[in-house]
């Protein structure tokens, strides 16, 4: 087996998010796309808790949860492109973020996209979390800086995901007009990981089916 | 002001944690013990996204979000007692079951002592995570080992407020019989931080206003 091996899906912003840390750190490793209708025993062995992707096996040893795994990348391979501050305030900083984005914005806002009733409140909702995160972004760049940190990997979604879904299902959460400073942020995110992201032709397919579903049934999911 | 203040609650597990750790580091602290029908407006302005206790001040700048105080403690006073491990991958164990606890084993919890509706169901799903738990424990004393370390400590509300609470509304969800580990440590955590808990007493009263508030209406909180 490989020292650093992913369990992950090429759909999954939490994979990606341990794919971008692997690859700002320069680590090799080996990746195990998961059928997520079927895993693996690997899969269920590794992470029995949760049964879920990301895992990152590190010598056979396995960490799951996709925040505990970017911190562990961190620490292991220290030398490499710091994901986190050393400054401890700082890191506390961006733990709150990255936290604020798991707890509040992303559950927030994949209600919102998929909503079928309520849609609205849904949306208000969503939109007053996104704009605490566009006042965090205040003139930097990225959320740590000049360069990207933990809470830019943790808000892949919203980079990428979130506008590839609200196209399709025809509403708009992240706009140029409504949230300039997040918007530009999640072009330049998108910009540097391009390599990092999902097709977007396949996750819209994907996506495309669920929104299907969604329709053609009177509850969300 | 002091160096470190502590903007808390005297009935919040999430505050007494942040106590628990700066007692185990030493660090002398001044406690403002908020009331949470009517929040200072020290606390709005220092955590103005969830408006909660704990909010730690440190020198004047506020660090939010329980877990992430923890960590802020355990690296700016590296040299006391160490909150978490040294090793990376006892480190993620560490962060992965103390975010069980809060994802999971509290909101499950919670809602099984409270339940107006479909208590039964509530009541198996969070039996089923506190045997994830009891499991975790083996046989060690505390779930960091022969000390407590960060688990033992975002796992205070199981220790002593579960209890409290479960006497009072008249379910079992912790006993010796059906979690011995488990009981078992939560006696040892509550002689060990004694001090550190809530008058029981008072804490039953505060709750037994709850009880009364939700027996009386058919929806739960």
């Amino acid at each position: 087996m490989a020292e650093v091996k992913l369990l992950g899906s090429w759909l999954s912003p939490f994979s990606r998010r341990v794919e971008t840390a692997l690859k700002l750190k320069n680590v090799e490793y080996e990746f195990v796309d998961e059928d997520l209708q079927s895993k693996s025993a690997l899969l269920l062995k590794s992470n029995p808790v949760h049964q879920k992707v990301p895992v990152l096996l590190h010598n056979d040893r396995p960490i799951a949860e996709s925040q505990v795994i970017l911190e562990y990348i961190d620490e292991t391979w220290k030398e490499g492109f710091p994901i986190l501050p050393k400054d401890p305030y700082e890191r506390a900083q961006a733990r709150f973020w990255a936290r604020f984005i798991d707890e509040k914005c992303l559950p927030a806002t994949w209600k919102a996209l998929w909503a079928s009733e309520e849609r609205e409140k849904a949306m208000e909702e969503a939109c007053e979390l996104l704009k605490i995160l566009e006042n965090e972004l205040k003139d930097k760049k990225f959320f740590a800086g000049e360069t990207v940190g933990l809470v830019d990997i943790v808000a892949n979604f919203i980079a990428f995901w979130l506008r590839a879904i609200q196209e399709l299902v025809g509403v708009e959460l992240l706009s140029k007009e409504k949230l300039p400073k997040l918007y530009n942020w999640s072009d330049e995110f998108c910009s540097v990981f391009q390599e990092n992201l999902p097709p977007k032709d396949r996750l819209v397919a994907h996506f495309r089916g669920r929104l299907q579903s969604t329709t053609t049934t009177t509850t969300s999911s």
